[in-house]
Order: structure tokens, then C-alpha cells, then sequence
């Protein structure tokens, strides 16, 4: 029996590709040294991609020739019209076609959403795929869910994407327990909408069960203080919020660069800090947590960042090896029954 | 005819209070050297006050006797019910009844909130009253707006706030024109939600008569550009961006400090960096833009943070002159003219 993962990888998406995709498959076999159970499906420009892997030590890989590239401003459906050769479609498609466990890509977000849908189709009992993405807080990682992929959502939706969200954490994080919160603008139970009052009620229940403990809400100022780690919310609400943070933190670094470089003494302290704002900039280095996921097909699907880099795409790697190895979608399946008999037992 | 600025101050609310107000107050003269056009109406326990400025160099002031205080954790209904004889009420009262031009408190936002609208009642055509925010961005200063009174917002609601958020920075910022965006997940026109679509189409047309600039859509990471100064938007949205904003931005400094603390070399060098680090904390302190602004009623009512200090309840000081000096309630009556006009021009 194989018990590799096999990961198919879009190598012509995103900005640099393929360069930044194939030194990204690099760097993550260099820093997985001690792993060697998985298999890379390539999907692009075969004649191109033997070029530039002359001078990689690239393993357990196979390519796969495609010719067309989904362009990253292109229409949705544009896209789709010329896009079932495409290096996106086919990497998606070889879930089906190939028995591969996760496809990677970091086209554009659209085209993709619509293709793995198509392809992939919607899990049973789901009726909207949500998109999940990584934020830190002070204790280690937060899952965060939906990022933009549902502008409305019904209380079954929040449900959804609580159990799907509980089920990726704990694929990446098997050693740790989820703990799931509704973002709100309060932390009393009778703060918020209605649609978060019925969502709660439900997520009570939903405790018992055990996939998860559930936290209660949570407001935005608390998102980072690692008390709970999976947040829950509509596609916009949580767009802005992640959007917000993004914006907040460069703000906040680019007023920091400033003043470490306004005068010389101050140019020189930094030239002496200067290994203690790498370590921040590291721990915080937002390529650390690049990759956003697909939750609700029945195949996962990770949106690598298009304008990250090659350790970026490296990192979303990470996150495909570790959804795949947890078993996420066995994860996801499990837990939605358990919303089925929350939803009987109402009845 | 006596054009004094009239200001009443609850003394008696948020912590530390009152020497936290009477300090802020201090602070304000101080700080304002140059003019001598306002005259503060202090509300709160008379004796307790007569002690605590004895040592102060307070000018222009009156003192009004109020026994009751509004407790900080009292639900808004219970806090009514003997809530008319306190600093908080007497001095929203004010407004009416000694012809005051703005009330100013810290107390509990729920139950300022509730007695404002009791006593000074909506304005003509505002639906709801908004709570409105300063927030920096990287030319100077943003109004954002719904900051959480309106959970559930209308298209009227929207373009209500963009109106009063117009004359609000323009009353701050007399020189600088009002550029008003839509907090939205995406810039093109076609992105969100069938509300926000209709708010555009809408501020379009308000945009011709000249109140302020429409500039868009506005995406969470670009709110610190300083593109734009006027961000609108539901009540939920902008209480969940705020308190992300304010998260990450307590999460960055929080790790920059650790970083910064860490060994030897990195104390030396954040010892000889302090005076770039004091700038850099100088300008993003949260306590230059304190207090949120009640729009929509028939008087302006200001919240300073019941937690800030002194230096924070001073700027909500400067805050209350700004907008009673630049008619503040004058100009969102001339704005919400236009809407009618806009509104009669469809039928």
C-alpha cells in the first residue's frame, strides 16, 4: 500500500512562477530533511520546467506537460472558457484523475475557487466552501475562516465552517485541542446579530460532541491572544478583518523603519538591534503562514499568497503535506455527522 | 454676543476619575495657550471637586453640583432609572437647558449613548445616530464610521454616515477636503454585498454636490493610506476592523518589546534607539486621537476611552472645541439636505 502524500503543485501561477514555485519545492525538501513519504504531480510547461531544475536537487517528483496558464487577471469565467489544458485545472483535476490527496496553486484566487468546485464538487451537506487562512497569536497559530469566499452567510454556514475549521487545525496541529469563537463585537451572549445569537446556540451544542470546545465570541482585539484558535465569520467580515491587521501591521513597521533611520544615532542603535528586529521580523514573517485553504470540497485545495515568495510557496507546501498526513477530509466528513444529529435531535 | 465654545464635562465618569478629567483639563489649557474662547461646564460631586483644584490652574469654568454617578457596569436601563441626577445626564442636559455646545464624558459608551438620544433627540431624516472614530492613516487622520451603534445598516443609513462623517472632518480639519470611501472587499465596483452596491451608486451622485469627494471602495489594508479620510460603514464591520487594528497593533509592539529585551546587545542598542522609539510610539499613540463621536443627534456628544489617562481625555478636550468651533451640527444639517435633494430628484 502507498502511503505517500501526493501533492499536485500549479507551478505556473503567481508572480515568478515557475521560478519561485520550483526554489519553493526546494527549500521545503531541504527543510523536511527527515521526511521523505511524499510525491510531487508537476503541472506545466514540461520543456521549461526540465530547464530550470538542471541545477535543483529536486526528489519524488513527476512532471506533467501543460501549455496553458490561467492569467492572473482574467475573469473567472474567461478562464474557464480556455482553461481545462491549463497548469490550475489539471493540478485540481488530478485528484480525480491521479488519487492525489492536495493540489497547490497560487493563481489567481477566483478561477481557482470556481475550478475546484467544478471539479472537486461540494462536500455532501455543505452548502458553501469556505476560505481558511493561518493567523498567528501569542501561543502559536490561529485558523481563521471564511477569508472572502461567502459575502452572506446563514447560521448552517457558520456551523459548517466552525467543523471544517476544527477539523483543519487539528490536521495541522494534531497534538493540540480546538478551540472554536464566533468574532463579534462583544463577548456577552446577547451581543451581535441575530445570525451570530442562532449560531451560538448551536455551537453550545455542537461542544458536547467533541470535535471542539467552543469559546463563546470573541472581539477583534482578541484574535491574536491565542486563547482560542479557531475564529469563525462571514467571507466579508472576515476579508476586512484580515485585510485590516495586513494593513495595521505594515503601517505600523513602515512608521517603525522611519524612525529607526531619522538620525544617525538612531541609525546606528538599529545597525546594533539588528539581530533582535530580524528575530521579530521573523517570528512574524507572514511568508511563515502563507497558504490559504479551500474547506468543503471533497478534495482540499491551498491558495498559496500569488506575490510571495519562494520560501513563501515553500511554506503552503507545509500546509498541504499536513492536511493531507491528518487526514482533513476524513476530519471534516466526521464532524459534519455530527451537526446532522444536533440537527435531528431538533427535530 | 458671547461666541465662548461651551463645554460640559461628566467629571464623575471612567477610571480614575475625577482626577483623571480635571488633569486632561489641566492639560488642554495648557496645551492651548493661545486661546481663551471656551468656557467648561463641570458637572460632578462640587466639594470633592473644590478639593481636587485647589493646586490646579483651571480658568474658565463653572462648577454644577451632581450627587449620582453612572456605574460603568450598570445595563443602560438600570443606570436610567436613577440616572437623571448625575454628572452624566446633567451634563448631556446641558445642551438644552445652558445652551452648552457639546457634552464630553468617559462613562459607560452603552448609557451615554441611550441619555443622548433621550435628551437631544435624532436629527431631522437620520434614522439612526452613528459612533464615529479617529483613526491615523499616513497623511494625517481618517473619521471612520459606524463604529458599533448600528449593528444592521440601511443604504440610507450609509450614505447618512458619509454625509455627518463629512462635516465631522471637516470641522477637525478645516483646510483639508472630505474624501469618502465604502469599506468594501474589493475595489472594483461590482464586489460586495447588493447593500454597499446601492450605497455606491448613491454617494456617486452626492458626489456632484460637492459635501465631499467619493472616492470608491476601500479595501482593509489600504485605510492607512490617506487616500481617502472618511471611511463608512456598518456598525458590525467597523467595531470588528477597530478592534483588529488595535490587536495587531498591540501584538506587533508586544513582540517588538520582547525583541527588544531579549539579550544584552538588544538592551544596549534599544537604550541608544529610545529617543527614535519614543518618536515612533510619540506618533502612533493611541491617546492623540481619543474620543469617539456621536453623530446624528441635535447636539454633538463626545466618549473619551474610560481607560485613558489624562493626556488621552485632553485630546477628546481638543476634539469637543474642534467640532462646536467648526459647527459641526450646522454642516451635517447642510448635508443632509443634499440627500433629500438626491432623494426627490429619483421620484
Amino acid at each position: 500500500m502507498d502511503k505517500k502524500v501526493k501533492i499536485a503543485i500549479d507551478l505556473m501561477g503567481g508572480e515568478n512562477s515557475p521560478d519561485k514555485n520550483l526554489d519553493g519545492i526546494e527549500l521545503f525538501i531541504k527543510r523536511n530533511k527527515d521526511l521523505d513519504d511524499y510525491f510531487f504531480y508537476l503541472f506545466g510547461n514540461e520543456d521549461l520546467i526540465n530547464e530550470k531544475i538542471k541545477k535543483k536537487s529536486l526528489k519524488n517528483f513527476k512532471i506533467f506537460d501543460t501549455k496553458i496558464v490561467v492569467s492572473d487577471d482574467l475573469p473567472a469565467l474567461s478562464a474557464l472558457k480556455k482553461g481545462k489544458d491549463s497548469s490550475m485545472w489539471k493540478s485540481i483535476e488530478s485528484q480525480n484523475s491521479l488519487d492525489v490527496d492536495v493540489s497547490l496553486s497560487a493563481g489567481n484566487t477566483g478561477v481557482l475557487l470556481v475550478m475546484s468546485k467544478m471539479i472537486l464538487k461540494t462536500l455532501e451537506d455543505v452548502d458553501k466552501p469556505a476560505l481558511a487562512g493561518l493567523w498567528p497569536n501569542k501561543k502559536g497559530m490561529n485558523v481563521v475562516l471564511d477569508l472572502g469566499a461567502n459575502v452572506n452567510c446563514s447560521e448552517k454556514n457558520l456551523i459548517d465552517f466552525s467543523e471544517m475549521g476544527a477539523a483543519l487545525y487539528q490536521s495541522l496541529f494534531p497534538n493540540e485541542k480546538a478551540k472554536v469563537a464566533l468574532l463579534n463585537i462583544g463577548s456577552e451572549e446577547i451581543k451581535g446579530t441575530e445570525l451570530l445569537k442562532g449560531t451560538y446556540a448551536k455551537l453550545k451544542k455542537l461542544d458536547e460532541m467533541g470535535d471542539f470546545k467552543f469559546y463563546g465570541y470573541i472581539e477583534g482585539n482578541h484574535i491574536t491572544d491565542g486563547n482560542c484558535n479557531v475564529i469563525v465569520t462571514d467571507g466579508f467580515t472576515g476579508n476586512v478583518a484580515l485585510k485590516t491587521a495586513e494593513g495595521t501591521a505594515n503601517f505600523l513597521t513602515d512608521n517603525l523603519k522611519q524612525a529607526l533611520s531619522s538620525n544617525i544615532v538612531s541609525k546606528l542603535s538599529s545597525a546594533l538591534s539588528y539581530f533582535a528586529l530580524k528575530k521579530f521580523k521573523n517570528k512574524l514573517d507572514p511568508r511563515k503562514y502563507n497558504g490559504a485553504i479551500f474547506l468543503g470540497l471533497k478534495g482540499p485545495v491551498v491558495k498559496s499568497h500569488g506575490s510571495t515568495d519562494a520560501l513563501g510557496f515553500s511554506y503552503s507546501l507545509d500546509v498541504c503535506y499536513k492536511i493531507a498526513k491528518g487526514q482533513m477530509i476524513n476530519k471534516i466528513k466526521f464532524n459534519l455527522g455530527h451537526i446532522k444529529n444536533i440537527n435531528n435531535e431538533q427535530k
